[in-house]
């Protein structure tokens, strides 16, 4: 019987997480003040972060010690298993060997615990009470909200008014944690109650949800914001994934040619891909994809510049492609790609060439995601489609090649509570939908009043 | 760190099933035809289920090999992990240790693909193209139709109409995976369409659906029927759970005092514990305690007698504990647990003194259920919820009598799709009803004209 799942026992999970600003070729451009337009200083995201969170952020210290209580936490379900799409292999006729990091088996159901519970725990010991956080689809909440419950903390969710609504599951889950879960635009907030008195029926937006969010955070006592992506101690903590992997691989004497995760803000793709973007920086020769939406399509069609995480415009400048803070992509099942841009850590090792980047439009993820439900038995979540779409290409690529690649990739997680684009899927009433040129053009025009980084590559 | 979780290599995950009527004190009483009420023959079974499975359920035979495509799907996400529930224990101050065998991280989230797997394979390998079954609350058609997707099988589900109705996602999950599910009763046979004519806004219930699905197995081509419990081989080939705890515990120098499991049919109980019940007769001291919901106290109040396994009376007579056929429990959120009878094997061997049983409320459920998701992360399946609260009870008892006991419980499922109780919970509408005994009086009236099984215990 061929060998399907490797466990990593848990005394040998990594007791580090691996920092790859000590090893980025080019170093990172610094965040500028979002009045000021300069560099910023730690100490002016004090007020919405604790600040051995920012250090982290801002750390170029290879490898940082796990904490014992984080660990305990993470043993919940990590190591999380490294499992063999046989099924799968042998219903594509390909030679390839197709390996995934199954991170759906966490409580939440995603990899946004590893980060959640990291930064519940940091928070905890620089005396923070009270966490505040904004959930689009909800993901994020949940794992938030599950991190909280683990530590004592309280947790206070703005979910977007119009996902609150239509996803009472996700909800359901917060409050199952002790989470408290408000729609936003909300009247717990001066900025909330400012926009419900403009508009008495506004549905919502991240937007809005992010300036409540921090609201709360700075004129809470005892109270920080929390941040699922994009930031650079977000995409550390979450490399626990590829740490993992490596050791698992190597268990089996295995090494990828290709490791492949969807990109939203990219905090999964991060999570499998640092470890071994550190092994092609130091001479390896491996591909790492990072798939994204056609209907959002950040690292393959937007510029590399200076914009805003949120679309309030009130977060530092960030330098990372982007397609313009106030680009509203079309309502595509995957919410948690939807994000305008992307972490400024995987944009720089886009321009070093270190990371190829792809996109796929809804019908041809939810085609995979099919495939793959019913050969190896796991229904995705639709974020994770996207992975699996580029997946299904590299082992087509392989067969005609005739070559038995070894491809990676993150089951970045579950789609239980994501059912309705998988029926939508099968009624045929998903489209094909690539985000036009034009629209491009007319998003990103915002940032043209804006500093322009310096695009250095060492290719 | 203390050890939190054993994961047992994929190599040794066990390659037979345990078959406890090999070693039972007192042998089974025989089913009884519908009709003449006289023991049926294996072929009177022949048009409803292939004769290889009415073969493993007469079956004396210890040891029963696992087939290497049954052990191949398996592997998807077995070995399932052992793990120990020490944030719980500290919440209660207990001396008590406190292990869980997960089966929530199975692809549909509960034990149920354990035998939907290896029923799909027998009927494929005897010939049969399609299964039909049917679903109530839909973990067991979601179940199937995994299972059927894996080997390549159509599945038809007849779903209650209400449950069709109020859990949508479960029958998304079914269609996402293949299986044809409707809502029952329906136009797609006879006792569909006269249960229609007669009541065309019939909300169904799991007798009517039965009955569908067992005509339609017996009128059509190539068609078998599945049941997801009660049967005998349905119960061993959940044993893989317990025989895999066995080799978990092992690694770790342990052997429980007390195991506990939910019972609705008893498909999970009975996998996680016949193992410990076979070294029970062999002279371990050991406690076993099926846990069931006051709502429907099968096992503590019911009595011990011949009852059909479904509403309209139409399967063999079954010698096990029942409130009777037509006994319809209170909707509570545990949809798994309202089953009439139970598994005659696990009846026996409770008149036999090797399995305690005990009941709770709702409310004491959720109670337990809560805390466990608060410091464990894992929410679970209300029907798990059951076992949760027997655990806490045994826990707190070893902190009174100031003994370190071990306790094993079996995590049967996680409830991502089950929130609403919670909810229902949190806002303080849940009761804590138990059945009356006039109810128990009422329901049992009807087991008055069948024949009586003999009550033989060997104490």
């Amino acid at each position: 019987m061929e060998m399907k799942k490797v466990f990593l026992p848990e005394r040998e999970i990594p007791r580090q997480w691996y920092n790859i600003q000590a090893d980025m070729p080019t170093p990172m451009q610094p965040p500028l003040h979002p009045e000021t337009k300069k560099p910023i200083a730690p100490e002016d995201l004090a007020p919405i972060f604790p600040m051995n969170l920012i250090e982290q952020e801002v750390s170029t210290q290879r490898w940082i010690d796990i904490p014992e209580e984080v660990l305990e936490k993470y043993l919940i379900w990590r190591p999380s298993p490294l499992q063999r799409a046989i099924a799968l292999e042998k219903y594509l006729g390909t030679p390839a060997k197709i390996y995934f990091k199954n991170e759906s088996v966490s409580p939440a159901g995603s990899h946004k615990p590893n980060t959640a519970i990291a930064q519940a725990y940091y928070n905890k010991i620089f005396g923070i009470k009270r966490l505040t956080t904004e959930t689009g689809a909800g993901q994020w909440g949940c794992a938030l909200s599950l991190a909280c419950s683990l530590f004592g903390l309280e947790c206070k969710i703005y979910m977007v008014k119009v996902s609150y609504n239509q996803k009472p599951y996700r909800q359901l889950l917060m409050k199952t944690w002790g989470g408290n879960c408000v729609a936003s635009p909300s009247s717990d907030t001066a900025y909330g109650r400012k926009v419900l008195a403009e508009d008495p029926d506004c549905t919502g937006s991240l937007g809005i949800a992010i300036s409540e969010a921090v609201e709360d955070a700075v004129t809470s006592e005892n109270t920080r914001y929390s941040l699922g992506s994009v930031l650079n101690h977000v995409m550390m903590h979450q490399t626990i994934i590829g740490l993992e992997a490596q050791k698992q691989m190597e268990m089996i004497n295995e090494y990828p040619d290709v490791v492949i995760g969807c990109v939203g803000g990219g905090s999964n793709f991060a999570g499998l891909s640092f470890p071994y973007v550190r092994d092609k920086i130091y001479g390896k020769e491996i591909r790492i994809i990072a798939v994204e939406p056609a209907a959002c399509p950040t690292l393959t069609r937007g510029p590399f510049a200076y914009d805003f995480g949120d679309t309030a415009a009130m977060t530092p400048l960030l330098p990372m492609f982007t397609l313009g803070h106030n680009f509203l992509p079309e309502p595509i099942h995957a919410g948690g790609l939807r994000y305008h841009g992307v972490s400024p850590l995987i944009s720089q090792l886009v321009l070093d060439e270190l990371i190829e980047s792809q996109s796929y439009n809804q019908v041809q993820t939810y085609e995979a995601g099919l495939i793959f439900a019913r050969t190896e038995g796991i229904i995705c979540a639709p974020e994770t489609n996207h992975a699996i779409a580029a997946v299904i290409e590299e082992a087509k690529k392989a067969k005609e090649e005739g070559v038995a690649r070894t491809i990676l990739f993150n089951l970045s997680g579950h789609g239980m509570l994501d059912l309705t684009g998988y029926d939508s899927f099968l009624e045929g009433k998903l489209t094909e939908y690539s985000l036009p040129d034009e629209e491009i053009k007319k998003a990103i025009k915002v940032l043209e009043s804006y500093p322009k980084p310096e695009i250095v590559t060492k290719k």
